[in-house]
This record gives C-alpha cells, sequence and structure tokens, in this order.
C-alpha cells in the first residue's frame, strides 16, 4: 500500500484546511492537493504545492500590472506562439512541488535533471522501510534485440516465475540483514543487546536498488516541461515513464492551455534536420527519393521514413 | 511617481479577487500583495506571488506526509540549526515572484544572481518611458579615497548642482533624440511622415544606464537569501541596497522564523579564517597579540580588529 | 581600434609561450588562440583557453580509460546520433573561455544565458574607455513594419546622416560630462582641484547603452551551441549575431565533427507540431491540404508553409 | 583492484602522447594526468582534463589582454583576498574533469552537487562488473550514540565478522543472480538457451548499493572549492570524504595558491553568529560569560564552546 493509514490522516488534515488567498489559484488543481497518485506497485506522486497559473505565464511575458490576461483567446494564442517558439523564460515564472514515493533505481535517473530542488529520506540519517519495487507480470520484459537499450518480448512461464521469485527473496533477505546489521527489529527494539549495530549509514548499503525511497522534488514549470518529455516518451524506462504520466495529469488540471500546447508542439512534434527537410520538400514536389539518394545516412534515412510513416 | 493610476487600478482589482485554497498561506504576506514598495525616486517593488512559509522549509526537511509542523518552539529550532548549519536545499522549497522597477545600471548588478528565472520589458519589442534615476542630494557621493569601489563625502554647493544639472540634462536630450531617432512622439504619433524612424533595436543605445527598465523576478528562498546577504550588506552599492532592503521587509512578512535566522546567524555574522581563530583563542587565554606576530597579513589583521571592534 | 598597441604585446607574448602537455589538444584552435576575431567596429571575440575535443565528447559518452576513440567514421556516427537524439550530456564535457569586447546592450542580452560563467570589467572600480558602438550605415535599418521584434529597410540620406549624428554627438557628450562629474581627463588627471569628483559608481549612469564594455565569458559546449543556436540564428538581433559568427568559426576549428553535427542537426533543422506533421503526411499522400483543413491556426499554416519553401 | 591490465594500458598510451599548447598548463598536475589515485577498497579518481591555473583566476579578475600576473606576491594576495571576501566568480574560470570510480550509495550523496557535468555508466545498455565496496575492519562503525547521523566505536570480533561475511555474501548471491536473470556469465555466454535473459534495465535492480560505479565528473574550481568544503569536512561520511582527500591532492598540484587561501580561509575557518560574535567580545573584554547569560541556545553555545576550544 503506497500509503499507510497514519499518512493518509496526516493527508486529510491537510485537505480540511482552508484559507483565502489573493493569489492565483487553480481549483482544478486544488482537487488533486496532497492526494496520492498511485504510482508502480507502492509508489506515488502528490502535489503539495503550486504558484501561478497560465494567466501567470503571460503576465510575466507582458511585464504586466495586473493579471495580464485579455481574451481566453488571445492569451491562448500566446502560449501557443511562446511555446512553439519555444521561448522558455515566461514558463519558468510557474512553480509545483511534488511529493513522491519511487524505488532507488528511479531516483537515480529523475535525479539527472538538475534544474529542480530535491529533499530526499535521508537512510543516513534513519531505517528505510521494507518496501520493494516487484514488477507486475507484463511489465517483466526481456533484454530488446535491437535496442541495447530496451525492452522485448515478455517473460512467460518458468523464466517470469523465477525472476519474480528472484527479486522477492533476495530483497527479503537483503533486508532481514539490514535489521540484523543494524541490531534492530520493525519496532526499533534492539535484537541483540550484546551487540552495537552497525551505523545506519554503513548498512544501508547491503540494500538492492529496487528499494522504495522518498522525496520532496520542485521544480518550475519549463523544466517540468522538459522533464516530461524525456521521461514521457516511450523511449523513457517504463518505471520513470509511469511517474511522468501522473505529473502529465497533474499538468493538465494546473494549466490547461499549456498543456494543450506543450502535447500539440513537443511531445507530438518531430524535429526534421537539414537534409531531412530536403528530403521532404523533394517529396513534396514528386521527386520518388531513395535512401541512396538522399543524402542521409542509412539509420536517419530510417529515422525519417519511421517519422513520415512511411516504413 | 512610480506606478501610474491606470497601472494603480489593475494592482487595486488584483487586491479585490479573493480565492480559496488549501495550500500555504501567510496573511502577512496576503497583506503586501501586488502593492508597490516605493524604492528610490521612481522605482518599485511588488510581491506578485508566493510558494510556501516557514512550516514548507520544516516540512521538506523532515519528508513528511502532513505539514511537518511540531510545536513552533521546534520548528523555530530546526529552521536555526538549518541556518546555521548551512543545509541549504529545504530554504529552496519556498518560492516568491517579484514585479521590479529599476536603473538599467541596477539591472546590470541583479542579472548576476544567475540562479533567478527573469522577464525584462523588451525595448526590442517596445519603446522605453522617460523615466530616469536622479539621486536624492544626500546620494551625491564623492569616490571614495581609500575604496576604489565605494563611496566618501557627500558632494556639496556647485559641485553637486552641477552634477544634478548634468544627469537631468542629458537624460532629456539623449530621450528627445531616442524619439526623434524612432520618429514618434510621446503618444506614439509619427513625428515627420518623411522619415521611417530608427529600429526600436538600434535607437534605445543612445539612452544612458540611468534609465529604468522593469521586469519579473522570481526565485527561491534559499537563493533569496544568498541575494540579500549580498546586496544588503553594507559594501553594496547604494542603489541596489534599498531594493534589497525593500525585498527584507517581504522576507520578514513571509517567514519570520527564517527572517529571524538569517539575521542572525548571515547578515550579523562573521568568518573567522583559521589564523583569525589562531588568535582570537591566544587573545582568549590572555596573550597581548600584535599585528606582527599574528601569523596575519597587515590588511587581514585590519579586518580581524575591526571585527573584533578592536580598532 | 579594437585592440590597443600594448595589449596587441601582451597577446604576442602569450602566443610566445609554448608549452608541451598530455591534455587533449586542437592545432587548428591553439592557432586562433588569444587573438582578437574583430566584431562590429571596436569589438572582438578571442579565444582564451578551451578543454576537451571532439574525442572528448567520446570519451564521456563511453565512460572510457584510454581516449574513447575507434575509427573517425565511428566516431563521427556517434557524434551525430548523440546530436540528433538531443542526449546533450557528454557535450557539457568540453569547455571553452572567451574574452569579448561588446557595446553594453549587446552585453544585456548575452548575460541572459545563465550558464555561463563570467567576469566584467567593472565601472564602479574602474573608468570605462570612449569607444562607443556607431553602426555602420548598411545597418541603420528602420523598424520593420510586420515585426514588432525586427528590422526593415535601411535609412537613407538626410534620416542616416541625422541619426549617425545623434549618436556620435549624444555618446561624445555624455562621455565629456562623465569625465567631467569624475573631475579627471584621459590621462587621470584632475580637472579641477577644488571639486571631489563624483564616485565611479554614480557617474557612468550617464553613459550611453552603446558604450563597449569587455568580459571573460566561460562555458561547456553544450551550453556553446545553444547560445549560437538562438544567436546565430536570423531572428536574433544583427549586433550579437556578429558576435555568434565569429564564435561558429572558433567552433569549426576546435570540434569539427560536432560543428557539422549541429549545423545540419540544429542550425538547419525545423520542428514540426504534430498538426504540422500530419499535414506533411497527407501532402505526401497526394492530397491538396489548404490551410482551412489543415487544423492549424493561420498563423501556423503560414509557418508552415514558409517551412515547407511553399509560401 | 581499481584498474584491470588493459585499463592500465590504455592510460599508459595516453601519457606517451604530449603535444604543444599554448594554453596555461601545470607541470605538477600534468604529472598526475590520467593516473588513478586508490580510493576505498576498489575505487579510483582519475584527472583526466583541466583548464587554467592560479595566473588564470587573476586573469580573470582583472579581465586582462595578458596573462594577468603580476609578482607572484601580488598574485598571492589577490586570490587569498578573493577567497577572504567570497568573490567566487573569477573561480569559474577554471575547469577539472575526473573520472571517478565509486560505489553507488556514494554516488547517490555525489550527485546532489547540481553544478557538475557527469556521464555515468549506463546500467540499462551495459552489464555492471561484479565489483563491490567491502569496509575495511577499522571502518565498520555502530551507530553514534549521539549523532543520528554519525559513526561511533569500531565493531569489534563476532559483531564485526557477521557484519562483513553479509555484506560479502548477500552482495554475491545478488550479483549471482543478476546474472541468471540476464541468462549471461562473466564472458556474456548465454546460460540457458531456452530462455530470453530479462532486460538489463530491470535486472539491475537486484543490486545492492555497494555495488561499484562509474562516470566522467567536471566541474569549475569554485563549485569544486563548495563540494570539498561540504565532502573533505569531518561531517561527511567516510566513504565520499576519501574521494575529496584524493581530489584535494589534485587541487593542491593544480593550483597551489589557491589551495592554500581555501585551507586558511574556508576549511579551517569558523563562522560566527551576531550572537556568538557577541559572547566573544565580552569575553575579550574581560567577562566571564556563562551559557545562561549568553543570550545563545544551549545547543549554539556548546558549539561556540567548541569552536573556541573551550569546551
Amino acid at each position: 500500500m503506497p500509503v499507510s493509514e497514519a499518512q493518509q490522516q496526516e493527508i486529510e488534515q491537510l485537505r480540511d484546511g482552508t484559507a483565502k488567498t489573493l493569489r492565483a489559484t487553480v481549483p482544478a488543481l486544488e482537487k488533486m492537493l496532497y492526494q496520492p497518485l498511485p504510482v508502480l506497485d507502492q509508489g506515488f506522486v502528490r502535489v503539495i504545492d503550486y504558484m501561478g497559473d497560465d494567466a501567470a505565464v503571460v503576465q510575466a511575458a507582458r511585464v504586466s500590472y495586473g493579471r495580464g490576461t485579455r481574451k481566453v483567446s488571445e492569451d491562448r494564442g500566446l502560449l501557443r506562439y511562446l511555446m512553439r517558439h519555444r521561448h522558455t523564460t515566461p514558463f519558468e515564472m510557474c512553480e509545483i512541488k511534488f511529493h513522491v514515493k519511487l524505488p532507488v533505481f528511479v531516483a537515480r535517473q529523475w535525479i539527472r535533471h538538475r534544474t529542480a530542488s530535491v529533499n530526499e529520506y535521508s537512510a543516513r540519517y534513519s531505517i528505510l522501510n521494507r518496501e520493494f519495487y516487484i514488477p507486475a507480470p507484463d511489465q517483466l520484459s526481456a533484454q530488446s534485440k535491437d535496442n541495447r537499450q530496451g525492452r522485448g518480448n515478455v517473460l512467460r512461464g518458468d523464466e517470469a516465475a523465477r525472476v519474480l521469485s528472484i527479486l522477492r527473496e533476495d530483497a527479503a533477505r537483503n533486508y532481514a540483514d539490514y535489521q540484523e546489521m543494524l541490531n534492530e527489529d520493525d519496532e526499533g527494539n534492539v535484537l541483540d543487546p550484546d551487540r552495537q549495530g552497525l551505523a545506519r549509514e554503513l548498512a544501508r548499503m547491503n540494500l538492492p536498488l529496487s528499494i522504495y525511497t522518498e522525496w520532496y522534488w520542485k521544480c518550475d514549470l519549463h523544466n517540468l516541461l522538459h522533464f516530461l518529455s524525456l521521461r514521457a516518451d516511450p523511449h523513457a524506462q517504463y518505471e520513470i515513464r509511469v511517474y511522468a504520466d501522473a505529473m502529465m495529469e497533474a499538468l493538465r488540471a494546473w494549466v490547461p492551455l499549456t498543456a494543450e500546447a506543450f502535447e500539440d508542439y513537443r511531445l507530438g512534434s518531430t524535429h526534421l534536420s537539414k537534409g531531412g527537410l530536403e528530403v521532404v520538400k523533394r517529396m513534396l514536389a514528386g521527386e520518388a527519393v531513395t535512401a541512396k539518394d538522399s543524402g542521409l545516412s542509412a539509420r536517419e534515412w530510417r529515422e525519417l521514413m519511421d517519422v513520415l510513416g512511411k516504413s
């Protein structure tokens, strides 16, 4: 279970505390505030706080005294223009803060985004919980044959069963040994009064990368879009993509016009190189361009044909 | 006047629009929201938005599910501990956004802080207003004799009068010439139908560095404190220090416990080098240390005696 | 003249001091080292130092023990792959440092790139030289009629002459008044012993934005490419674009394979939105798509037709 | 062994390739270039490349045309002044690149420094080696009694032996299971032709945090000093501190004057709060200040007495 009962109560307490504010406020996101969106088997994403809305982007782009918005259609046009032409700085004027529970190997990819602020649960200071990511059966994929960085078919039968039991047993054993080295049980009682217990900062190194950790993670809207463009992408590893998907939900509730522009101009968009554009122009002029006379490498030709739906 | 009547109306409209929120809210800062705090002769700082409060720093430091606060005294203790030991990341979890009107030569110092987000009024796209900083008489200082980077006595009599008239006349003339090159008057009418008017992006280069510009400027609490520690410092140029002073007011309203810790441990604090600490220890042990046998350079000795109030 | 004789001598002294190194070294860039590339009427760009080469990008991408390169053709393929798919981190592993002399209004655009390191000549501490940017006649452009942020026709005859004389005269007068306020002549002699002289940090505010300043500017290859993609672009203001053009020369000497990939996949490339790609696919399938049934806004349709060379 | 024979050969090849350069060059660092400095049982730090030297800091601070240095004593004085007064930007003008081999739990602390560039060996793409950190007996410490984030006494006898055997056996088992899930042996041969093998990006999650990884890590001198001030500090975990110690060696070879100033003014320095400074002044004036009438909290009083060597 991603959240314990005691934690759920703390969350509900927060949701009882309405206040009045003069700030830009987004009712659709207020509805989601503090609530965990479940991800993977035991993880979650919760929106903890936010600053600004679609209009705040417009306001900053215009450096205006009031809200900066005119007609909704004008604001939408400006937001789409900014997105299309990569005028990114006005999108930095909104901010969002998440609380995330995620496996350590996912956290290791995630932390590579350096423009965010992070506070992580400290395993030097505290003891980690016995919670490990175990993939669902439909995510137990074989190594891809043609992509060294991807997945192939789903494993079946004995092989799948064997993998699951290894993951479960090794996690359980390593955690039991972690507790033995710490000399503490689940309730924090000393196991053996004749032992001192290994320092937490050392004992944790026995834990597998599938263990769950938690952090507060905050970034601005521009950098969130950059994160999502990489992590909501089909090339991202499934286990981080599902977090990006949950954050996309929050994005749509928070800044619907920006989210729409983002999906049109970034997520679903494609990049044509100088050579690729040349090929498209020749094809539009009626020429039957081939890989050979395209001026592109074999690999780039294949990528272009994929994009154009011609492969 | 820092703000026109039309602008004041836009601001008042914003102050009429109360909404309900579940977010952390700070009544003392809500009172200041959107209102210009006047700075220099025509400048201002306005708080446009904020995210988080003192408790949000505690919440992130504890990676907690609820608000994260316990007793106020415990929170205060933790905040002071974090500040004292430079655990800076939890302070990144709060965010504030200002609208600032400031002279260009101040903007050029300010922009050196790279960890903020900025949207500036564009003089490529729009025409700047006829607003220039003219120092108040008590700020018309001579070059310092012993600090190449500082001010000395206040100028008096004829010299002061001459400086003021130069600043005023050159600004007026350069602005008039700006308009002539643009071929536009104050109302945006064409001055001479036979001329085309120079591009805005070129004409602006005739304006002096005393002209006012405006920007939206947003940063997190940690980086704001860093900015304030440098710019609210006596070594900072007066014309940027007064902006920092106005922002300190906002800081005290927003995060009073953090502001208190900041003033105790950063603003009023001092740094002792290894050698300086050695000297202090010897003095505390009753030794009459001299510059000569202190092991410090002449300059560092002088700085240390200043700090200890012994010069 | 961009560089004085004394400065030229200092530069030549540097070019005499060969040393031996085990580091990655690029002969073509060594030839340019320290030499000013003239830009505008009195500005320049000089390469002061560099770290890494094309192979260093490959080496980091492979996290290798040796140089990391295999055959040149393999390295080239990998670099092009990284560029095409925006794997940007290996390009951060090379670094370059420039010394730049540029007008202040250009510096104000340039400094918006926050991922670089900068040390600028201080007008608080020192006195600026009497050097102002005066555009060449073919750059004296009118305001564009259809692009609020661009230039139109070149000014002619009397209007051009008038603009040039305004720029020259205002610069000369403001500088003379700067010296009068400082109470110093060109040689640093006191003008009037009965005056104190205004502090440098104040007097400078009388100088126009056309005055030249200087700075050391250092960034990594990835961020340099980002800078160049924005500033070597036709939409950039001419006065910063010429600096980007000079830096492109240095780029080609330094990392020729990276520069080639950059020109193919970034500079000459185009971005197709989800809707734009749909249109291209329909056109390739033989359909006569019109603005009306394209699903695009009028503006985006126009931009797409421009890109496809159909407008 | 930190480095295999084949890797050592690649390193030696690099050390054979002398080139001529006009760049600032540091013979003492050239001697260390590419060579692994061993850290922990199987880790290392290698300097791969560098840019600039002590004089380059001075050059940037002076925005000079030549090398910028005058007499060594003057340069030293300026560097010490910059360090003492936290004028940090000139230190950003030097850059260094390391290749580091380190356990994953150390990498997780290290990566929190966001101002560096990193390329890590990819466990999505490749298979990790069977190399785990096993602490030396004198580092097998108990949890500290009074510092939740620190170590106490060294474990002895049976408890120590038990910990070591747990760490070794769990690592060995988890790695064997990693290989079984991948369906590959040490030489990359398929173990069982009837199985597909789990994707690398999934199988890695079974590995413990003690496994070694590698990365290229590059940052500027200012940010390196910040890293070292936190990680060469006695409060840092031993396992990262030993890396910082090795990097201190490289620092001293590279920029000896900067390193000296850093050790005097940062590493060995202390910070006095406003209240702490007040206490010191009263003590210097002969007053017998007590915890009670100091105006400090009990904790801060204790910290101050520690600093002054009075506890």
